[in-house]
């Protein structure tokens, strides 16, 4: 019996969890403080009313022999079509072109960005940004890979553009990014498509955040640039789109123009899901598939738009006490410098101790983190305002 | 770029795939017939009624800011404790004593039983029964692991033991077996669980259809066996106990005592899931915390004994007509021979054509099933009835 050695490669403790029990143990020592989080990407918006009404109607469904549903449909990757419909449809929205077949329901991106690695050998060289959101690198050390680094710097704003000298087979990219906020324009990600032809490289491309993207010039999907279809794959989320942090609901797009060493990379994500994989509630699709309704969207604006606020709230203050930043416009995360030249992890704990606010380490999103901060706007109004005043009163004494 | 291609070394087609296709092509071809199918082993009685109150009353508390919630609890396997509670107490009620700690949740038996995969070194070799549910084999190859098999036969009623010349580091154990419906006493169990501890193997044990076992002397959890905490996985579903085949709920025990090469398999799969997973829909955790409850109970008793009538139903006409059989008693699953010598695909089209009844071919399930066929009791009264008079009509002629 043999494990899989590659675990033990593993830093000690994924990110999140490190700052849940920092911040379990903090709250455990002064149960009388009240903590702020702006630290794990969860959300506080509740579901919009269009998704709680579907959801309880599939819900009286299921309980009716009737209208009683087993097994998603099969041929369908999974998803009813009255789902992948909408999700075709706002593609469209986008100038994308997309069949029903292209796309694969899942449980969440973080599955099937980390689930993904099982259709490629473990002898690509990956190209992961740094800071990125862990699970990349995470998922990859598990299965064995070399492994490359993208710089974001203060200097490229954290916009990491390929180098001709660095050859790649698998390339994450996140846009917008966690946990910078910084978004790659059409032009940019240009750069990155010809760069995988090229190299005949797959992209996988994480777009949880499009929603937050407000400015035309930056990309809502890979597919906008011409010939992506041929190199990446796109995983997309409702989570922070439509709050679904709890709900549990994404989807993939692998196109079927994605064919490498012959094979359709379509075919294999089919076949790896029909052995490993058996889909999604038919509840939890049916409140999926009211997102994208013109009620859905209408109801999910108000809370991007509440989002919004806090996220210029937060960039306005950190203006203010002169504090360099990212992200906070087409993002709802803002990334900041760490104040008086303190690491990550000692502002952190400065943060908590004096201010009673958990943000998250940059160093916990790579080597290039370290010295950087992010917070988020996925708080409400009020604990939001508060924090930043908080925040203030520390950083300007 | 390289693909895995241990993907290519898979066999064509997964089988209910391959069934649902012919079955497709079928209904196409004669749209006026009415086939039945007692094939994929799909539910078909509703959601118990609490079941679906429980549903509808967190998908309420999600449409509101002050109830709201996100991202599974950390630090608890992402499960709710209401739903760890009832699994531990369930787990009591059988004579075995587990922590909540030893619990996770999952989106199903299926995710959890492929994806259990990426703790063990691609080096194992991997014991396989055979027949049984090709998910096993199918996950493995895709790992590229070296696979021998343990030979069900009609001679030892489909249930394999362990040789002592064959070493295996990893071994699937499926009791009441999918598909031939045997299931293991606790002595026979026992038997494999001394053999893994001497070789050091770990047992992935598949409990998933647990709750149909009436008689006492069949084990209900592996860990009725002494010595198995320190050996086995076991995997448990709602699907087949609660009709959760589209909700999607499970859950996996890896015990705290389970330790190799000196590293918990518990914490490691902690590990995997923090990377790979995101937990399971707080409304589901909810439906599913409502199963093992006195009312959830009653009703889902309900459910089994319905299909429990079915198998019943199957076995009498099988037997009158002099067919041998296993399963039907502490299974939903009749494991039939082929009549008059027919290969399993020859019999699938034989009675696809001439009774519009849609099985599951034997050699679906490995090189021991050819010439046997499933057939499922999930299908209502109404259907199984009129697909046994079918079925009898045409084999009595």
């Amino acid at each position: 019996m043999q494990l899989n050695r590659n675990f033990l490669r593993l830093k000690n403790s994924y990110l999140f969890s490190a700052v849940a029990e920092r911040t379990a143990a903090y709250r455990k020592a002064h149960p009388e403080r009240r903590l702020i989080r702006l630290s794990i990407g969860d959300v506080t918006r509740p579901l919009a009313p269009a998704v709680v009404a579907a959801m309880k109607r599939a819900a009286d469904e299921m309980g009716r022999s009737e209208t009683f549903r087993g097994y998603a449909p099969s041929g369908t990757r999974m998803g009813y079509p009255s789902l992948l419909g909408t999700i075709v449809e706002s593609y469209a929205r986008k100038g994308v072109a997309l069949g029903e077949e292209d796309v694969f329901i899942s449980d969440g991106a973080k599955s099937d960005c980390g689930n993904l690695s099982d259709l490629f050998s473990a002898d690509n060289t990956v190209l992961i940004p740094d800071p990125v959101y862990p699970a990349y690198l995470d998922t990859n050390v598990m299965a064995g890979r070399r492994i490359v680094f993208a710089d974001g710097t203060e200097e490229n704003g954290f916009l990491p553009m390929p180098k001709r000298d660095v050859r790649a087979d698998l390339i994450y990219l996140c846009s917008p990014n966690n946990p910078t906020g910084a978004a790659y324009t059409r032009e940019e990600l240009k750069v990155w498509v010809d760069y995988a032809l090229e190299n005949d490289a797959v992209i996988l491309y994480d777009a949880a955040y499009e929603f937050f993207i407000g400015e035309e010039a930056f990309a809502r999907s890979i597919y906008q640039v011409e010939g992506a279809k041929q190199c990446a794959i796109e995983l997309c989320s409702y989570s922070k789109t439509a709050g679904f942090t709890g709900v549990r609901c994404g989807y993939t797009v692998v196109p079927r123009e994605l064919v490498r060493e012959g094979v359709s990379l379509n075919r294999l994500w089919e076949r790896r899901q029909a052995a490993k994989f058996n889909g999604v509630s038919y509840v939890t699709q049916m409140g999926a598939a009211a997102v994208f309704t013109e009620e859905g969207e209408r109801q999910i604006g108000e809370a991007i738009a509440y989002y919004r606020e806090n996220a210029a709230l937060i960039s306005d203050v950190l203006a203010r006490l002169g504090i360099p930043f990212t992200g906070g416009k087409n993002s709802p995360y803002i990334w900041m410098k760490c104040p008086q030249g303190m690491d990550s992890w000692t502002f952190f704990d400065y943060l908590l101790n004096n201010a009673n606010v958990v943000g998250t380490p940059g160093s916990g999103f790579g080597r290039n983190g370290e010295g950087y901060f992010r917070l988020t706007a996925f708080g409400t109004h009020e604990d939001t305002a508060e924090a930043m005043q908080r925040i203030a009163k520390l950083l300007e004494a």
